[in-house]
């Protein structure tokens, strides 16, 4: 997490000073139950609420405590003595610091991922945006980086929205992972405090408790989190590739938005380089690499071990942060990408009509021809236009042997745009419920 | 995939016989569904199943020809028609290569999910039966590695229990995430084939079409299924680590049953290892290591690039066939643990009545002092038993300020075991519906 | 490891055949050298060797022990003293079981690593044919994908050398690490075993001793090993990015070889994909992915745990096996390799003399204008070319302000190739020590 | 990066101030070379030392300049202009941004590899001094966790520090690997620049030129360096690992030292938990997964994309920064480890002397019993033991078998431990060159 890729709804989440009022919630709702159920007076949770819901948690103050004990939560709940007074005594009774440490750490995991949320909901929209504006486009399909058959440019931005729709419903699922609370003291047990306590406090923190927890929220959990945004990290770099390769000189079918201060190189200045959408593909590459120290993290000794501790302190705001991040960069790239249909257009052109040999094959197959024939035409006739030695529609209307299959006004038909198009509804129907 | 680490069932979805079956199946529904439209006569997609429904498909002679065309659909069609004679030319009409392959890939990652879903209800049969049977069993929990408070062995495996359910709920939307169908083409546009097509296929072969194909079918889906797959391998990770621990020769609170053949050692007659946890330790790391090159294979090159197929081809059957294995050996180990209930209650009194210390810590604040001084009594009468230099009960009832505050009484029955396990029954409630 | 991605040399390294082999050769030279010792009979070693020196040994026959015994050099014992006699009891003696496999798995290792070292020479060889075939053919060097200025091809296959010149050093080095013996006995101690059989045995199979082990070989020599292969992996991945950009329709620089029978695509026969260079993109991803769990394997639980063991069964193999597929592949992808100078020159004039605009700059520099003046006037120059509209230098010199500072003779001269080009020799010199 | 796990010095490498002060270097020798050929005026060159040398870069002012040209080499020449006067303009002749930028990472890597092996020079320190304390020490060795044979407790640690030679001399190598310089222009052709800059600037850096490089220095350097970090981190985990399970409640033979003000638990105040090793465990999943990205950094587009930056600009400081912290910390886990010598006794004697099993096997086979009947022999009474039914001495010594094999005097002579140890010089002068 580094300023330059974070913004700042995200960043907040992981603060100290949000997380002390996440934990200051959590300490208060657990009185609040233990109050309700009879351990704890009434007046003691109602003081601790009143002196602590508009408190400001001094971070250096708990910083420096904890420089003594060496123990986060001791610290905080010694600071949080000093607001409440007496009554503080009170507070944690029966819980273990991993209660509150556990059940903060999914807060800000599901406030997290309700950003992430959001973030693709704004980037589907620009994606829908942009596949109606050019839902008939025509522009090259490629396979292996070579030319295949027309498709438009609206079909590209459909499949990246297909692609988002799946993220999103990974998110959610996601959120649904880490969204559990558990307050079960030491070892699990609820031995020093009752169950309806964890109860009460996950429904006033929107979770929902833990079945069973050790002193820890297991960490299958919080790898099934990370490891998903490894996989939407992924989605994003594959858009930002799509752009990038759209990009270069030779392509240039589209082209980032490129503000009128910016300066492309120090030393090239014509230069536009896709600098956003390489950038994504860096930031992508770390979102991903968060996946493995999350499943290491797993398999805790025993009861628990603190050794995710370190790993969740790092990949904790920095995959969230980071993707957070890279999905909105990724937006706006998306909602102000240049495009260039002229360009689409010759690049289509380029091939001398190569990318209808498919179409050229089946008529061939469907007039009689074997497979076999039928490609040997297609293939002696296709190789003097990758040459650069014609045009394929003029060699294939002078080849006796295809001729003989097709009349002309037949060959010229399978040259025809239109043909490839005839489904763009179907698809615009299955993936926007619209077409 | 090595011999040592496979069985049978999962390693069949992966041979060629079961590839090539797969492939005449989508290659034979897709021609009816052609017939059914009216494009090819119906006599020839009855013939094709009729000549291929029973053919024995013959790899070595599919291989050959592939050695020649460097295509291996190409060299099946060509090997079918051999079997099913003129009628092949209406097989393949208007499909790519990656119609079939890509299908066929997630015909097998669904039977593959199956039976990793199979593997895990087993697993769960066991963990349920065991923790049933040791519900009650008193043992110590720990906490980084230290003795902290009562848990029983039941509760452990409720845990593992609990953690499994997750897992399965994991690979049923893994399955879901790759139970899908393209037949769309060389770009996806569905141009030189009916989408009904698609649907027809899709049903026959128990998947849903793919909303938006390109010519692949995008590979988030598969990203998605193999980083889960390294998620479930961190939980089996985490249930052989326990095992291993437990096993130590200082610990010893169970052990991997041990057959009678069986020589733990070369040099050493005496020594029962838990190798078969130790192995499931390095199979999870290799399960976990193929959600990198999944993720990796998300970016493909515009409509799409071939770089995911080796990949696939390696980790399709290693990532299945691994955590098949590893999932029936943990079934194995958790079906036959031997587990030693008297060992674990000498290890319960190691530390002298330590581990009732935090009871003893809430009985002082519960009777009015504060946490802090709470805190200092307790730690100064657990120190001096922590050096072996006494028991804790005796040391607190020998402190003055402890009784003070506690009479005696009190103070033992802070030592009661039954004390911590008066909630089992609501964790079994909450995990297994019933306790 | 695949049939597909591998070659016999290496896979023989794998064999169960090579490994028992070994083994006998492990166990021959350890017995010699106890006998020079006087620990046991010489006669003993002598007949083991007259008796094993040639005898193949049945790895079926050892199989159906092992799968009694459950240890694998046992079962080896066990047969060889089936062909050995009474004297196989001196074999073995105070050895333990990693001794021999370890030992063994560092020879695999080393033999590995010539393979690939040789592979690498070939792959050296051709690059620095390839390179000096081309190393003045003038090809534009792009810079995020888009025009920057002029290079060689030779260049670009200069580069490749210079880092593949770096990746021979480092498996020189990965071999080092994992160039050790270890016959140390349970523990390490050679409580059982003098130590200078180990040095006898090191020297006797190309090894150094390892300085101290524990019962194993430290793993952190194998984790070097294997993520050293995914940097050559990576670097590999390289090339092979470039050859598939190069061979991009619209760039169509270079090509794959493509062999007369070869066929692109089942539907459009014109194809003619970067199918080699993708599948050792995936490759790359593969041998990459097994430097994590190499890494892992590192932290052994005290003198040794056996979860290494099923990771190296796994990534022994295929690391090498697959990286030694992709080098040879990568070789006869440069040795082969269709490159076309006329495309190149075409697209290097593609942007109408923009790659000239940063010499341009340092004219106006260098003629005494401010950095920012000159960079003003070549930006507003290269605009109208970069959209189409116009030649660069005709527009330069169209330019008053830029004719005032620069006479047209000079900014002709900056539109020179050559200029580019002056210290292609030093370069040259530098990397292959002639130009 | 975060301050909880960072320490200054190696902070300061990667600040903002640290960053410009580098590129003014580099600019400036960059400067004086060119005067040095005669590009430039000698004056210029002075001036711009003399003005720089002592100058504070307003590192707000510089981002206010980036945050309009969104390019960061600009904002610093155009902020060095405003300190430099006029002769700026001959700053930077013929360089591009990348010169600088790659240039100064190398400097940064170069010199935190100078902290990191520093730091394991400090760790080899302590475990020098720990292992000779403890050179004789008796422990139990173990694999697969259980009891094996015995070693001293300074073996271990020789153990730790022959692997941690190995780290120092990785570390030596990594830092080769990335100390090159490259100012070679926008493609590495040195075309508006001499290579007698790039010389001079290598030497004044303390860099060697990169011998060919495009617009960047080529990043499998990088994935080397960071490849290399992530395997030390493995070495860490590993004794982070041995320290953890000393430290377990059942096994106590070693505890990280705990200070006075420490509190173990909030709950547990007996407490005393290995949170410094279990840190370092999490810290080195951290850094193992930096091996990743960097290693996918490697194939950059044709002469360079700039995906590699955003993972740089995250690894770069995470990856040294941890690692260094990490370093240190486990240099004060070792130096002030609570080593429990009687503890180790203890555990040494808990299996009732079977750990001398593999002697007794010895001395039957070496009686001129058969290996299996030896085995049979020792497995027969080692079993009661291991039920902890009797002594495993006194049962050999019954066993009317064992005795009319081996006299009582040399089956007793089996249970010496200074037997084991006999070796234990011979180890300390490998390892230390003295023993």
């Amino acid at each position: 997490m580094i300023p330059r890729y974070s913004r700042p709804e995200m960043t907040a989440i992981w603060s100290p000073e949000t997380r002390f009022r996440i934990w200051f919630e959590i300490e208060a709702h657990a009185t609040t139950a233990l109050a309700e159920i009879g351990i704890v007076p009434k007046e003691a949770a109602e003081t601790i609420w009143a002196k602590g819901r508009d408190a400001v948690f001094d971070v250096a103050r708990i910083d420096a405590i904890e420089a003594v004990t060496k123990h986060d939560v001791i610290a905080f709940l010694t600071h949080l003595a000093e607001i409440v007074g007496p009554e503080a005594r009170f507070v944690h009774q029966g819980m273990t610091s991993s209660d509150v440490l556990d059940t903060c750490l999914n807060v800000q995991l599901v406030r997290a991922a309700d950003i992430l949320i959001a973030d693709v909901d704004a980037l589907l929209a620009a994606l829908k945006r942009r596949a109606f504006e050019h839902k008939l486009t025509p522009t090259i399909g490629r396979s292996h980086g070579i030319h295949a058959e027309p498709v438009t440019f609206g079909l590209k931005l459909t499949q990246a929205y297909a692609e988002f729709v799946r993220v999103r419903a990974r998110l959610v699922a996601a959120r649904e992972e880490v969204a559990t609370c558990a307050i079960s003291g030491a070892v699990g047990t609820f031995a020093n405090i009752d169950p309806r306590v964890e109860v009460y406090v996950a429904e006033a923190m929107g979770l929902t408790p833990e079945p069973v927890s050790t002193q820890v929220i297991p960490r299958d959990r919080h790898a099934m989190f990370f490891a998903t945004l490894g996989v939407v990290a992924s989605s994003v770099e594959r858009l930002a590739i799509e752009v990038r390769h759209l990009q270069r000189t030779e392509v240039l079918e589209a082209e980032e938005f490129f503000s009128e201060g910016q300066k492309g190189s120090s030393a090239m200045p014509h230069k536009r380089n896709p600098v956003l959408t390489e950038n994504l593909t860096g930031l992508a590459r770390m979102v991903r690499s968060f996946a493995l120290p999350a499943m290491e993290n797993v398999a805790l000794w025993h009861e628990r071990d603190i050794s995710h501790s370190s790993v969740e302190r790092m990949i904790g705001p920095d995959a969230t942060v980071t993707l957070d991040f890279a999905l909105a960069r990724l937006t706006g790239v998306v909602d102000k990408l240049l495009i260039y249909p002229e360009q689409m257009q010759r690049n289509l052109d380029k091939l001398g009509g190569l990318v209808h040999s498919q179409r050229v094959l089946l008529a061939l197959t469907q007039a009689g021809l074997s497979r076999e024939d039928s490609y040997r035409l297609v293939q002696r006739n296709a190789m003097p236009v990758w040459r650069g030695e014609g045009e394929f529609l003029t060699l294939l209307k002078a080849d006796p042997e295809v001729s003989a299959a097709l009349p002309a006004q037949e060959i010229e038909a399978c040259f025809d745009l239109g043909y490839h198009f005839k489904h763009v509804d179907t698809i615009f129907e299955r993936v926007f419920g619209t077409a």
